[in-house]
């Protein structure tokens, strides 16, 4: 199978992290979005709303959105649960992912780190702080009382938010107020199989 | 099972139309977000991060986030895919509708007929028309070429895309323009337990 991604992207790390962790055999594909790679028409064909990461099965199919790809690659492993109740806390985790936490650390981060924090995006850097830090309170909450987001074990709930949190800081997120969140990102790193970001 | 709710938010209806087409029996509780009635520590405490739907089970546990509900409440039925590849595809679909889809259809609507678009907010109106037709584009390119989003069948996918998508109009978005968007809205308006929004 091949993964396109970028590899500074939370959204395609989370791939790679997951792969390396299930040990999935993979060809990463490299791809420069603001070098408009993911606006070719080869790659619409792929996916026609021009996101990475993208997942091409060896048959030719593909299956784009970061969480679903992470749910694909799952099944079946020792990481998938059958129970329908602790699957969909993991979904539950990975839908406020992508509504309440990527919209604003992902995107504050992105303004910083990928833009160079250009004058005419500060005021939009600005105003992602406020709900950031309120995704990142509700992430503390659970893991004050649980080791991982969906409970006691490793779920890809947990490689979906690690994505972007382990970096908040360069959206401007100060973790020091987190200590549970620091603690899972601890937990996470000592994982055998863990891969880092670059 | 009780469902807390609003019945003219489309990520609330989503809920009601696949209990009503799967026939499953509950208790719908309506709550008036802009009274700040998700937001008391009572509702916090069954979701912390104070957003409806919420699915609260007999037995007192909680899943939040409208999309994790669908995927709880099909489990087992037979509307549900064992086929790991298929479920991606879904799951794809509805990740798209809450980082591509809702932020521009629903948040416009939102803005225009709950708050009754002041001044204030016209400029954000506008603003998500232009992301709200690539949205639409993306749906009218797979319609065109399969009965439903997911395939030839219906799907939970296309609950989640159809709870915005024929409201669309409220939120400014002509839809004469996507001929296959308004055959699907026709096919699911035609399933024998379909209910509308209000």
């Amino acid at each position: 199978m091949k993964i396109y991604g970028d590899i500074r992207s939370g959204n395609c790390y989370k791939i790679k992290l997951l792969a390396s962790i299930l040990d999935i055999d993979h060809e990463w594909i490299e791809v420069d979005i603001l070098a408009g790679e993911t606006q070719t028409s080869d790659f619409l064909q792929k996916n026609p709303n021009g996101k990475i990461p993208l997942l091409e099965l060896d048959d030719g199919r593909c299956i784009s959105e970061s969480n679903a790809i992470l749910n694909y690659l799952v099944s079946g492993s020792a990481l998938a649960t059958e129970d329908a109740f602790a699957n969909a806390k993991i979904l539950q985790w990975q839908f406020f992912e992508q509504y309440s936490h990527e919209p604003y650390i992902a995107v504050a981060r992105f303004i910083a780190k990928y833009l160079g924090m250009p004058e005419e995006r500060k005021a939009e850097f600005e105003s992602k702080q406020a709900d950031g830090h309120k995704a990142l309170k509700v992430m503390e909450e659970q893991l004050a009382a649980t080791d991982y987001l969906a409970g006691d074990a490793l779920s890809i709930a947990d490689i979906s938010l690690y994505g972007y949190t382990h970096v908040a800081d360069e959206g401007g997120f100060d973790l020091s107020g987190y200590p549970a969140i620091l603690r899972w990102i601890d937990r996470i790193q000592s994982h055998p199989n863990y891969v880092a970001m670059v």
